[in-house]
């Protein structure tokens, strides 16, 4: 075991603050890794304030992770010392039920391990994220980030660019497709990004009339106002919704907008019950989906996908030491578009 | 024009009785019908009684209609004069919209002309349904009704039939999947039937424990009482669940039972508003999705299939005399499993 530094929260609600941490010596398929850059995701907020409830303490954030490869096991085949990869919400699955079997690490029947605030596979080992200075990770969970991307703005695809691209993917978006990207955040902006590189024409609805100017900066090629705004002119005119929003909001005004049998996918949870009119469903054949992240094989691709068309997130840079206030201004909606942890400033000894 | 006997409710609630009403006589693309058979759908009921508002009365309910061709316009190509054919939920659309490209008329942009309860597309002329003699329609909107079925079974299939065949070809059932039906009713039993004529494992999931013996000799392999009975066992289990049931419901305790990714259609709706968790959706990756009806190719699709695999709606065959009474019946769940009025009970005037 190798102790490094991390940034944890010690229990509900505390502000985070440094702690030393094990990482475990790397196995034969594992590989260890330095990290560079951790993003900081909205769950990262919900977690360690444990508003999902039965949240791991001492938690370390963090499944964003970009980082190099600085040792590998002997049987490793993927990734060799000095490669640049990331890490994103999973480190393993039980790699034998039909989920895992099918891609889909992330039901797996067994529940994933996931990156932190979560067990190892052995549901005792606690697992630690990505505010630490270093991680060991099994080589099958572990990505190759494409050349040519900023490191540290490549960071949030490990969730956000993930959480947005696979219904893209899954409800088969192509040129031509009007898409809906409902709330202009962090996973909002990279939504409207990916969906106007695979050659739809992107629709942002928000309900700031502020954030039009940004959203035709990402690629936006239509803007609509929510509330007391022009709603109308898009009536069955959309093929696909991706809703980014995680405060309660009524499904129906947005299910209208869909062409028949389109779909509006969630990736955006408000808690507690939402309220749905079953007709606003039948009476145009449309589907309620939701999507958790992706698959491994799934975010590899969508990082080549990322790649090839010069894909990152919007960010801004920060020292571990402000990450409290990052998680302020995070719940505000003071970000364009997420927090990126230069993780140089942890492992400098500064924090 | 021609005065054809029918039955109609006179206004909102009140028992149907005779009535005669006008056909047009046919353009150059129109079938004559004398009319055979006609199928009780608990959508008739809804409407006479005006439960979804907005209807028009006179009302001549009936949209599952099967007769035989008397007379066809002359430039009519589908259909000859002795033709078995079947006429379902619509008579008409606008033709030149995207849905209706799409062969997905049901969505019209314009609205398709409905059988009954509608306009044509003048929208001023009304339609009256299959509680009647004659009807004259479209070839467009006309269905060929395959040798060796029974007429009078045939004729639900025209709305249970395609009601339920299109969410299983949507959502692509196939040898070997697991297909829940909820609710076995008058949609939840053709369900059942075409499922398992597509090869997939069909589990019936009923309030009614008296309901399995009907369920597997209709082809179900399994059957669970929803309520105090032993839904867990089934939980990510099955690839597709049809809902039939009308009666609100709570969606979560079904949506656990998918596989990831895996869909639930509502065929039955319960007016007003469901409660949903998004994160019974997200958390799974599925999809509540609504489906109506389906477009006209599809329908004789679904014709061609239920021919070639000898399959008919279970039915009590009536005088249109005692269709106040099925109304009744239906609505108590009374029937195993649609009423289908003998029209030669209202051609003999006997009515």
């Amino acid at each position: 075991m190798t102790n490094v530094k991390a940034w944890a929260a010690g229990a509900a609600g505390q502000p985070l603050a440094p702690i030393t941490i094990a990482r475990r010596e790397p196995g034969p398929r594992d590989v260890a890794i330095e990290i560079i850059f951790c993003g900081i995701c909205h769950s990262d907020v919900h977690q360690a304030r444990d508003e999902w409830s039965g949240a791991l303490f001492p938690m370390v954030p963090g499944h964003e992770i970009v980082g190099r490869v600085t040792r590998v096991g002997r049987a490793v085949t993927g990734y060799a010392v000095g490669d640049l990869v990331g890490v994103g919400c999973m480190v393993d699955s039980c790699r034998a039920c039909a989920p895992c079997n099918e891609h889909l690490e992330q039901f797996c029947e067994k529940g994933p391990a996931f990156t932190y605030n979560s067990t190892e596979m052995d549901r005792k080992t606690p697992t630690f994220g990505g505010y630490s200075t270093d991680v060991v990770v099994d080589e099958r969970f572990v990505l190759r980030i494409p050349a040519g991307l900023d490191p540290a703005a490549a960071a949030p695809l490990l969730c956000a660019g993930i959480t947005t691209y696979s219904p893209l993917r899954q409800f088969g978006c192509k040129p031509g497709d009007r898409v809906g990207v409902v709330g202009l955040g962090g996973l909002g902006h990279m939504a409207v990004k990916l969906a106007a590189s695979m050659g739809a024409s992107v629709t942002v609805l928000s309900t700031s009339a502020a954030k039009e100017a940004d959203a035709r900066r990402l690629g936006a090629a239509d803007f609509v106002v929510t509330k007391g705004g022009d709603l109308d002119r898009l009536a069955h005119k959309l093929d696909l919704l991706i809703d980014t929003v995680s405060a309660p909001h009524d499904y129906g005004t947005y299910l209208g907008l869909l062409r028949p049998r389109g779909a509006m996918v969630l990736v955006g949870a408000p808690p507690g019950a939402a309220s749905l009119e079953p007709f606003s469903l039948i009476m145009n054949g449309a589907r309620l989906a939701g999507s958790l992240i992706g698959g491994i094989a799934e975010t590899q691709e969508m990082l080549d996908h990322c790649g090839k068309h010069g894909i990152v997130s919007d960010i801004e840079l920060i020292p571990v030491s402000r990450v409290n206030e990052a998680y302020d201004r995070m719940v505000k909606g003071d970000v364009r578009y997420r927090f990126v942890i230069d993780i140089a400033s942890l492992r400098g000894g500064v924090a």
